[in-house]
C-alpha cells in the first residue's frame, strides 16, 4: 500500500490493527460482581475506498470485546474475516467499489460476497454473530473472536440478507428477524424470520414491500412483528448509473407492516403513513394491547446520513435531521390504513441511536437511552465545526412514563458511541444497573470505555477503562452477561 | 490493576497491548525484492513496577516482527509468556520484584523463573529465541510469535544462563554463546556454549571469573571466543540487603578472558586492563591474525546505566558516559597479561549500542553503525532534556578503515532505536544494503520503521513504515531473510 495514507477523516479514521490488551487500565472502581462481555461491531477500513464520495459504512467490519470479571477488564478487537476482507487482503489493495453497488467493483469479485459484518453484534444460541442488512450473518468464536464464515443456519435460511436489528424475546429466547432485499438487490421480497432459543429457524413469512426502502430497523411485541420502511430508496438504474445503493425521497411516504408472529403471508398488514414520518430508523421498543400495537421510536423528518444524496440532488435541511419521539399506535380492528401519532419529546438533538433496557422488549417499560447532541457543551462550539463529521457529546436518558430527562456528558472535547444498558444483576428493576459506552477524549488522542450509573446518569462516570489509543468507529453494540455467555 | 495508571515515563511508557496490522501504511517505496523479518526485542512491564527505583530492563519482554514482501510490511507485536509473565498474568498483579533480585520477589513466586526474555530476538535452527542474560533463551514461533517457552537445548544446557548476545558464525553456521553467574546468581562460573547450525550443543567450556560482573556481550573469531567483564558488579550480601543486582565499581579494573574455540578450560587466558576500560557493553568485531587476537568495541569511562547506583552511592560523572571506540590486541605470543590500545574514534555522543554487516563477523571489515545523541539537532536543546531518559536522536557510520563517519537523522524531535544492517541481497559487498530500526515521532505521538540506504544514510529514509500508534521500547533488532527463515 505505499504512497497511500489517507484512510478516512478524524475519529473515523480507521485502527488498520488488531490488539489484545488484558488487565486494562481502570480509574475508579468497577463493580466486582460484574461479569459479562461487551462486544462492539465497527467499521475499519483495511484499505482506503475506491471512490472518495463513498460512506464509512461501506467499510470493514471489526469487532471489540471487553470482557468484565473481578474488578478487572480485558480487551481483544480483530477484524471480521469476510470473503470480501480475505480477498482485499490477498490482493493487498481495495477491490471492491460503491457502497452495496456491486457493478462498481473489481470484475474478480462481482461475484464474491460483498458482507462487511460491520453493523450489530448479537450472541445466540451460544453463537455471536456480526451482522450487516445486506447480507447474511457471520458467525464468530465469541472468546477468540474468530470468524467462523458467513451463516445460513445449516442451510435453512433462504434469503441473501438478514437484518443487523433482530430482536430477542425475552420470555420466549427466541431470536426474530426480516430480510429486505430478501433475494437479491432490487427485490421488493420481505420475509420475517423466527428462530428458536438454539437458532433454529422454525418459521419463514414472505411478502412483499410497496416500496423498495432501506429497513434498517424492526420491533417485536409477544404477538406481531412491526417493520418501517424508510425514504431511502434505490433502483437497478442508480445501481447501473455507478451510484451508492440509497438516495433520500422527500416525497416517499412511510409505510408500516404488522405481521402476527404465528400468522402468514395472507395475515399481514400495511399501514401508509406521510414523507415526514419516512426517517424512522432505530425503533425503542414496541407492545401489544388488545388489538392495537404501540410503537415508540424516535424519527426524523429528514435523511440525517450525510453520505446519501437526495435523489434531485438538491440541498437536505439540517434543522430536520434531529429526531422527534414518538408514539404510534396501530388499530388492528380499524379498516384504516393509518396510525395515530403523539409526539413524546422534542426540543433537544437527539439522534437516531435508542437503546433501552433489553429484558423489556415486547413489554410495557420505562426508560430509554440515546445518543445527542448536547449545545451546551463547548466541543459543539469549538472543536466538532471543524471534525468531518458530526460528532454527538452526551447520553440522553428518557422516562415515557413521566417525561423525565437527565444527561450524561463524559466533558468537553469528548465524543461518544451508543450506550449498551447493562443490568445489575438478571432480577434487577428496570433500568437498574449501568451504561456502558466508548468514549472518544480528542485532547489525549485516546478512547475511554465508561461505565455510569444508569438510574443517576448526572452523577458521571463510576470508572473509566484507559484504552492507550484511539478506538475504531463502533456502530452497535451488544452485552451478554456471563449467565448468558459462560467463560 | 484499578487506580494504577503510572506505567513508565514517556517513551518507556509500555504499550500493554498485543497488535496485528497487515498492509501497514508506507510512505516512500519499498524495495519489492527485500524479503525478510525484522524482529525486535522489546520491554513493556505488564504491570507497574513493585519499586520506584527499579529499572526498565525488569520489564516484561515482548517481540515485534516487521515482515517485508513484494514492497508490504505486515506487523506484529506479541508478550514473551514467561512463567513470570503467566504468574502475574494469574494473579492480575505485580509479583516479581527489584531487578534480579529475587529475594525481594512475593514469596509464591521465588522458585518461579525471572527471565523477562526481553533483550535479543535470534533465528538459529529456525527456532526463534528472545534472551535475556541471567535466564535461559525462550524459544518462540518466528512466524505466530507463540511462546514456546524456555529451552534447554533438550536437556543438554548445564547453564542456568545464556547471554543474550550469542554470535554467529557466517562461517560454519555455528552459534557460539556463553553464560556467567551460570550455576546461579552471584556464582563465579562462566561457560562458553558452542552449537551447531541446527542448534546442538556440541561443546561447553567451563570456567572461573575473577570478578562476579555484568558480561553482556561477547565476540568470536575464526578461532577465539572473547568475554569481556565490566565494572558492574555484584554480591550475595547487595541481594540479602533487597538492592538490585548491579552496582558500578569505579575501582573495579576490566578484564577479558580469551578462549581458543576448540581448547578446553585449561586453555583459557585472562587479560587484565584499568578501570577506564571496564565499560565495555557491547562489541563491534573481532578477528585472530596469527596468534593476535584483535577486538573493537566502543568503550566508556564511567556507567552510563542511569539505574544502576555506585557501589559507594557517589554520583557519576556525565561527560564520561559516551564511549570511544577503541582497537584493542591481545598478543597470544606474549607472557603478559596486558594488551595494546588504539582510540579509533572520540569526540561525538556515540552509545555503547554497535552493529555491523553480520555477514562479517570474525572477519576484517570496514563498517560499524552506532546510535548518537547528535547535539546539533534541535530535539537535545528543546526537547530531550524534559524526558525521562535520555534519547539518541541519529545513527551514526564509522568507517574503521579510513575513519571517516556519516550520520542519519530522523529529524527534529525524534528519537531511534538501534539500527539493524540488511545486506541488499545475499551476495551484495559489506555494507551495501539498508538500515532500518523504529523511530519515535514525538510530534505526531507515533511510531515511524525507517529504511534508509546504508551506503548513503546522510540522504535519509527511502520509506517509512507509518505505525497508528507508539511502539514499546526496543532493546535490541535481529534480521532473518527469507533464505535464513523462509514464509
Amino acid at each position: 500500500m505505499a504512497g497511500k495514507s489517507s484512510q478516512g477523516a478524524d475519529f473515523f479514521a480507521p485502527m488498520r490493527f488488531e490488539a489484545t490488551i488484558e488487565d486494562c487500565i481502570v480509574e475508579g472502581e468497577l463493580p466486582r460482581d460484574l461479569r459479562g462481555t461487551f462486544y462492539r461491531s465497527c467499521a475499519d477500513r483495511r484499505f482506503p475506498a475506491m471512490y472518495a464520495d463513498d460512506t464509512p459504512y461501506n467499510s470493514d467490519g471489526a469487532v471489540d470485546m471487553f470482557r468484565f470479571y473481578d474488578g478487572n477488564v480485558d480487551f481483544k478487537s480483530r477484524y471480521v474475516r469476510t470473503p470480501r476482507y480475505l480477498a482485499e487482503r490477498a490482493a493487498h489493495k481495495v477491490l471492491f467499489g460503491r457502497y452495496r453497488n456491486r457493478l462498481t467493483s473489481d470484475p474478480s469479485v462481482r461475484n464474491v460476497s460483498h458482507n462487511t459484518a460491520n453493523t450489530t453484534p448479537i450472541i445466540h444460541g451460544g453463537r455471536l454473530f456480526s451482522m450487516k442488512e445486506e447480507s447474511l450473518p457471520t458467525a464468530m468464536d465469541p472468546h477468540t473472536l474468530e470468524t467462523v464464515g458467513e451463516w445460513d443456519f445449516n442451510g435453512t435460511l433462504k434469503t441473501v440478507s438478514f437484518t443487523a436489528h433482530p430482536k430477542q424475546d425475552p420470555d420466549t429466547g427466541e431470536m426474530i428477524a426480516f430480510a429486505y432485499e430478501a433475494t437479491g438487490d432490487c427485490s421488493d421480497d420481505l420475509a420475517v424470520l423466527i428462530f428458536d432459543r438454539e437458532g433454529n429457524l422454525t418459521r419463514d413469512i414472505w411478502f412483499k414491500t410497496p416500496v423498495v426502502s432501506m429497513m434498517h430497523d424492526m420491533a417485536i411485541t409477544d404477538r406481531h412483528v412491526i417493520l418501517p420502511t424508510t425514504a431511502m430508496v434505490t433502483s437497478r438504474e442508480r445501481l447501473e448509473r455507478g451510484q451508492l445503493h440509497w438516495a433520500y425521497d422527500p416525497d416517499c411516504p412511510a409505510y408500516v407492516a404488522i405481521v402476527p408472529r404465528d400468522g402468514t403471508s395472507k395475515d399481514v398488514r400495511w399501514f401508509k403513513g406521510t414523507p415526514d414520518q419516512a426517517m424512522l430508523v432505530h425503533t425503542t421498543n414496541a407492545r401489544t394491547e388488545g388489538n392495537k400495537v404501540i410503537l415508540e421510536a424516535p424519527v426524523a423528518q429528514e435523511n440525517f446520513h450525510q453520505y446519501f444524496p437526495r435523489v434531485d440532488g438538491t440541498k437536505s435541511d439540517p434543522s430536520r435531521y434531529y429526531p422527534t419521539l414518538r408514539r404510534w399506535t396501530f388499530d388492528l380492528d380499524s379498516d384504516k390504513d393509518t396510525w395515530e401519532e403523539e409526539i413524546l419529546f422534542d426540543g433537544l438533538k437527539v439522534t437516531s441511536f435508542s437503546r433501552m433496557d433489553d429484558r423489556y422488549i415486547t413489554k410495557p417499560f420505562r426508560y430509554s437511552y440515546m445518543m445527542m447532541n448536547d449545545p451546551t457543551l463547548p466541543i459543539n462550539r469549538d472543536f466538532a465545526d471543524t471534525l468531518a463529521v458530526r460528532v454527538s457529546n452526551a447520553w440522553f436518558r428518557f422516562d415515557h412514563q413521566t417525561g423525565g430527562i437527565a444527561k450524561y456528558s463524559p466533558g468537553d472535547a469528548h465524543g461518544i458511541s451508543e450506550p449498551q444498558f447493562i443490568p445489575r444483576h438478571s432480577g434487577a428493576a428496570e433500568g437498574d444497573g449501568y451504561l456502558v459506552g466508548v468514549v472518544n477524549n480528542f485532547r489525549a488522542m485516546r478512547s475511554e470505555l465508561v461505565l455510569v450509573d444508569a438510574m443517576n446518569i448526572e452523577a458521571g462516570a463510576i470508572a473509566k477503562v484507559i484504552m492507550p489509543f484511539r478506538l475504531h468507529m463502533q456502530v452497535h453494540g451488544y452485552w451478554a452477561s456471563d449467565e448468558t455467555l459462560p467463560f
